[in-house]
């Protein structure tokens, strides 16, 4: 009866999870976090010291399981000492010890070969008797911290050992990246919907769990002045840049069969741009808001692979140097092919054929190796319609709007103001809010929030499978029209500059300009 | 010959000094300006310090004559002595000895008994002799700084002494108030016009000198991102605030035959309210913001006397204390009148009936023994036209943009954003411009503005005949109504609170709230 009761329950959570456990924060029901690949980077740097967060500020469930899977022999208490190491070195709090005690003992750690079927089988016993043993209900999020050519094989084995459902929930999450194409990704999607549901699987983008993207909604929506200018009528054009100082440094193996786009461009940029982009959703649950994403990425104006130059420039960094050290250029890289086109740097045009965005461009820049480390979204005004003060305001920038994501989150207005003194002197000044000093609270990490979430089944913050083809779907033309070049060398540009020269050119012929981050 | 082309320049710029005058600062043309009432406090604190520091900046032309007129028995060293004492003691930069020195001999005193008739004769004569020995062609800008029962009678006796034109041009500056009602205010625009041409009048409201005031044009029509939420679509009120800490101290004589309204509302308030509603004027010239400024008092909806209760409240202080300073009430007041009606609070709601502003009420107020020093304009926008985020924000304000005219000069822009933390919970938020630690200039005084621009024949920042004569027409209606009272005694606050609870439960009427400053 009691378990007829709880099963009713978490079936009408999973109906509409989001109207109930968004109007504060809810505590989830219990359950057992699975984590494959819990003796990897990903599990060490991130996973792992946010869920011990998520312990120390109260929202983890009791009880509350940690299963680590991996390949190595390890014991529980082995793993114990391990995430302990993890958590003193990567957590954004220090231990305290009441919480360890608790955390370190709903640890567990099982191996498995992922290619083993009976590891799978053997896998699902441990897990049905810690459900058992700590009473956490059946309830199961399984997260795939692992190599992405895993994904498929992974998943299928746990469909087998029937791990992909229980008496209570089961989800799963999928890290990046999710394809390198839309074929793969398309495969991927059918693979994993052999299992699953669309429902049960979270895509992650932790772009989307960082406080300053999620606001990008906040201030569009939940203030009236921003919304009647946001569209052709006022905004020129909007400048969405994530640049990087690092260079590709030791991950030159991984980097060259990816490059920037598929590393940059394909999930934080565009999810950044369909926030920044999107329709009003009708409410503000996953649904909606996704379903206004994928308009979105359905308006963009799809380019055909013999157009990708016109409306993308590529390149790679050569030698220079960053913050005053010597960087080695790309194609000198270990692991990077010598003649590798894998592209540093790369800068696009995406026009959205939209009622709101018609001719109103969208360029989308990343890049290796450059001076600063920043991402942020500029919405660049138009000029006022009539120039009352013309004569005073040679050589002044347009009114701007800047949505600084990291670091230094906050917005800055930027707009005219009159010089104090006799003359009629105009000079652009700028109007601050600063995220970290204006709250007195601490910033959670984004996996901390989307790991929350998908415990409390709210996939507002996570990629559904439509979101990501149609991306894929648009950048795939590029993939397929920059192949036509074979081997031609990439523009390059000196590591420590803002790119090449070519993309300045580009945007130039648009009578534009990168702002200056 | 040479005269003859200096005449014809001197016309020219007459017939458009704007265009020209504004584009850089130009040195004004050589000329002597002539301050009646230069032993009084205004002279002293205000005209003499700004004069110097126009002259410490560079903005005064050579040659230049200063020549003081008062009933006093003072020689040129006198007033030389004086001025020295008023410029240390009220300058906002120290003496240089240099441009002192050159200042001081640019000194002169002229004593003239107003109501004699010769005495003028015998000043014209004093200045012919100037112009000639020190060669500053003619040029004459006349300034009152003289109780205002003395302009009429004053400009009368200036016009038999043929003082209201000479061979280059002469203008006058008249001082606030500019009559107590509109049929006082007819008289002595009657009375000017009698001697001078209206473009030879500058009205002085000392507010439309100062840097703050001056910006909400460029804020409004240099920017493009403003202008667009600037109406009846977006805002849902507007609050003008004008709060003293000041009681009427020692002024009670001459405040009781005035009060809130004469003294604030009726000349800064309603320049404030112009430049804030008007329509973009076609060019950036005098008569073009005088125009639009007159089309706005002319929008403003007439209340009948028997309305001026319910579009305001007045109110009077009664003992208090301001910041710890014990206060004694305003009816205890050496030379105010124990039953005295005259307000030391008002509060007006003014609706514009034009296609901008119909519905939008604009909420003027001004008070004495407030709890703070602070001029300000608040454009309070309408909430968001769907709630999106409807159980977040409660309790929450609305967006509203804040022009800061004094002190701690600035734009205040709130709005919402999402507190950082698991919770989906909103905040207001404030983004900031600071006039004062944005511009690394000194800003000059109102009056040096003022004095300046008379000289180079740019009125666009004084106030025309029929703005003043529309203002007054408004007002004077109010004072009908409240006349209607007689001796009835008004609502008093205690000194140091934000005004009378009358006024909090008049607006509140409205479904609206003082905005706390």
């Amino acid at each position: 009866m009691v378990e007829a009761v709880q099963e009713l329950q978490t079936q009408l959570a999973d109906v509409n999870p989001l109207r109930e456990g968004l109007e504060d924060v809810h505590t989830p029901d219990p359950a057992t976090v699975v984590i494959f690949g819990i003796t990897g980077d990903l599990a060490a740097r991130k996973l792992g010291p946010a869920l011990y967060n998520l312990a120390a500020d109260g929202f983890l469930p009791t009880p509350f399981t940690i299963v680590g899977v991996g390949r190595r022999d390890w014991s529980d208490d082995q793993l114990r000492g391990e995430m302990r190491k993890n958590v003193e070195k990567f957590s954004r709090t220090a231990i305290n010890e009441t919480v360890w005690k608790s955390f370190s003992e709903s640890l567990f750690y099982s191996k498995v070969a992922f290619d083993n079927v009976d590891d799978y089988k053997k896998l699902a016993g441990r897990l049905d008797e810690l459900d058992k043993s700590r009473d956490t209900r059946g309830n199961r999020l399984f997260y795939m911290a692992i190599p992405p050519d895993l994904y498929s094989e992974v998943a299928a084995h746990l469909g087998s050992a029937e791990l992909n459902k229980s008496k209570g929930y089961t989800r799963i999450i999928v890290e990046k990246p999710f394809g390198i194409d839309l074929d793969t990704a398309r495969t991927l999607n059918a693979d994993l919907r052999k299992v699953y549901q669309e429902n049960q699987i979270y895509r992650i983008d932790h772009y989307l769990g960082k406080e300053t993207v999620q606001n990008i909604l906040v201030f569009r929506f939940a203030n009236s002045i921003f919304e009647p200018l946001w569209n052709r009528r006022y905004i020129d054009h909007v400048q969405i840049a994530v640049a990087e100082t690092v260079g590709v440094g030791t991950r030159g193996g991984y980097y060259d069969s990816s490059g920037a786009m598929r590393d940059i461009i394909q999930n934080h940029v565009m999810q950044v741009l369909t926030l920044v982009a999107m329709e009003p959703p009708i409410a503000w649950d996953a649904d909606d808001i996704r379903d206004e994403k994928v308009k979105v990425l359905r308006s963009i104006r799809p380019i055909k692979p013999s157009e990708a130059d016109q409306y993308s420039v590529r390149a790679q960094y050569s030698a220079g140097s960053v913050a005053g050290e010597g960087v080695k250029g790309y194609l000198e890289t270990d692991e990077v092919a010598p003649n590798s086109t894998t592209e540093t740097y790369v800068a696009f045009k995406l026009l959205i054929d939209n009622w709101r965005w018609a001719d109103v461009p969208f360029y989308l820049r990343t890049g290796k190796a450059l001076p600063k480390r920043a991402t942020e979204i500029s919405i660049e005004f138009k000029r006022p319609p009539a120039q009352l003060f013309r004569e005073y305001t040679e050589g002044l920038d347009s009114n701007r709007l800047i949505l600084r994501i990291q670091p230094d989150e906050g917005i800055t207005l930027r707009f005219d103001a009159k010089i104090p003194g006799q003359a009629e002197k105009l000079r652009d000044v700028n109007m601050d809010f600063r995220y970290g000093t204006s709250f007195g609270v601490p910033t959670p990490e984004a996996y901390e929030r989307l790991i929350l979430d998908a415990m409390l089944g709210d996939s507002k913050l996570f990629a559904r499978d439509d979101e990501v083809e149609t991306a894929w779907a648009l950048m795939t033309n590029f993939l397929k029209g920059w192949a036509q070049h074979g081997t031609a060398k990439l523009p390059q540009y000196s590591a420590g500059t803002w790119g090449p020269k070519e993309a300045d050119d580009w945007i130039a012929r648009d009578g534009r300009q990168w702002r200056r981050i």
